[in-house]
C-alpha cells in the first residue's frame, strides 16, 4: 500500500476532478444453492485499470464480481455476484461518474429458474438447462451516456475485430479493448495483456505485450486525449 | 508448516501403514473457453482430512478440484478440473489405497459438447444448454472396493439423512457424512461444519459444530473404528 501511493507521488495528477467507475471481474449465475455458471475471468485487468485511475487522481468505484483479488487502496469497491446485481450496481452509480470503464465479463445468459433446494441427480442421462438473457448492462449505459466517455471490452477466441467492432458501434461505445485471449500472456487470470484500443472513427492502437498495469496507464491515456 | 509438523509430533501415529486416498474441492465442467458450470465448494473439509491422515501417519494422494488452498505438507496433490479428469485420477490411484474419502462436490452433469469457441449472445432471449450425466465416480468406487473402507458425503438443502441414507446405500459405502449445508457454521467455505456419521448398521453419530480439522479427526477416529 505504502509503495503504490509513493508511486502515486510521480504520476500525473491528470485525473483529478474526474469519477471513473470500473467493472471488474465474472458473475456468477445460480442454478441452485450449490451450483452455478460462471467464467474464468479474474478481475485483474478491471483491478489494474481501478488502481491506475485513483493513482492519477481519479475518484473511483469499481463494481467487483466475485474475484480473490484484494480491495485498492484508496478505491470505493462495490461486490456483486450476478449480473442483475451488478447491473443494479453499475446504474445506481453511472450517474456520477465521468468515464466508465467496462471491463467485467458478464454472463450473457442465466439459468431461467433458479431452484430453490439442491437438485437431485435425475435417472435420465440428458438433461436441459434452460437459460435466459442477462439484461445488457453496456448497451443500457450506452444508451443514456451523455457526456461521459463510454468503454468496453471485447474478449474473443476468434474474428476479435469484426467482433470488437460491431460492438463498439451497437453499444454507443467511446472506445473498445480488443483482446485475443487465446495468444499466451493475454487475457484472463495472466498478469500481462495484448490489446488493441480501437475507436469509433475507424483508428486502431495496437500494443505489445505488457503488463496489466501498464495497459490501464495506456488506456487512461487514451481516455484522456479522448477527453480532450 | 513447521506448526504442523510440531502438531503431528503429539498425535497418535494410528495411521501408519495406511494409505488413504482423498477427494476435495469443486469439479468444474466447461461449456466453452471462457465459461463453466461449478459448485460453491471450497475444498476446505477434504484438505482438512488430507492434514489430519498425514498428521498421524498415514500415506496420502489428495486428488483436488480447482482450490484457492495451499498444498497440504507431505501430501501428494493431483490437482484435475473435471469430473471426468477426477475419475481417471482417482481410478490410477485407488488400488493402492486402504481408505478411500471422497469429499469432493463433483458436478452430477457437465455441457453435452463444449464449444470449441467462445459461443456469441444469441438473438434469442431463451438458450438450451443440453447436459449429459458425468461418470459416478463413488458407485465405481463401490463395486471395486475390496477390503478398503469406503467414506462419502451427503451434502444437501433437504431431506438430508433420507439422501444421506439411500447414497450410503445405493453406493456400497461402508460410512457417510451428512452435511446440512444450509445450516449456519456448516457446509461450503467456511471453518467449522455441522455433521452426522451415518453407518450401514443404522448407527448415527452425532457431532456438535466444530472445526473441519476436528471433524476430520473424528471421522479418521472412526474409520480407523471400523477397520477394527
Amino acid at each position: 500500500e505504502i509503495f503504490e501511493e509513493t508511486i502515486g507521488l510521480t504520476l500525473p495528477n491528470d485525473l483529478a476532478g474526474e469519477t471513473v467507475l470500473v467493472t471488474a471481474g465474472p458473475t456468477r449465475e445460480e442454478i441452485d444453492p450449490v451450483r452455478y455458471i460462471s467464467n474464468y475471468s479474474s478481475g485483474k485487468m478491471g483491478y489494474a485499470i481501478a488502481r491506475a485511475a485513483r493513482l492519477r487522481g481519479a475518484k473511483v468505484v469499481l463494481v467487483s464480481g466475485p474475484s480473490a483479488l484484494p480491495q485498492p487502496v484508496g478505491v470505493e469497491r462495490i461486490c456483486v455476484t450476478s449480473a442483475a446485481e451488478m447491473k443494479e450496481a453499475v446504474l445506481a452509480r453511472c450517474d456520477e461518474a465521468t468515464i466508465i470503464v467496462k471491463a467485467a465479463a458478464v454472463a450473457d445468459y442465466r439459468p431461467a429458474h433458479r431452484a430453490e433446494h439442491k437438485m437431485k441427480k435425475h435417472n435420465t442421462d440428458a438433461l436441459n438447462l434452460e437459460l435466459e438473457k442477462n439484461p445488457d448492462i453496456l448497451s443500457e449505459l450506452g444508451r443514456r451516456k451523455g457526456h461521459r466517455t463510454l468503454v468496453g471490452f471485447a474478449a474473443e477466441t476468434r474474428d476479435l475485430l469484426e467482433n470488437a467492432r460491431k460492438k463498439l458501434t451497437e453499444k454507443n461505445l467511446d472506445l473498445i479493448v480488443a483482446n485475443d485471449i487465446t495468444q499466451q500472456h493475454a487475457g484472463f487470470d495472466v498478469d500481462t495483456n495484448v490489446v488493441r484500443l480501437l475507436a469509433p472513427d475507424g483508428s486502431e492502437e495496437i500494443l505489445p505485450e505488457m503488463s496489466k498495469d501498464e495497459v490501464a496507464h495506456r488506456l487512461l491515456d487514451r481516455i484522456l486525449a479522448l477527453r480532450g
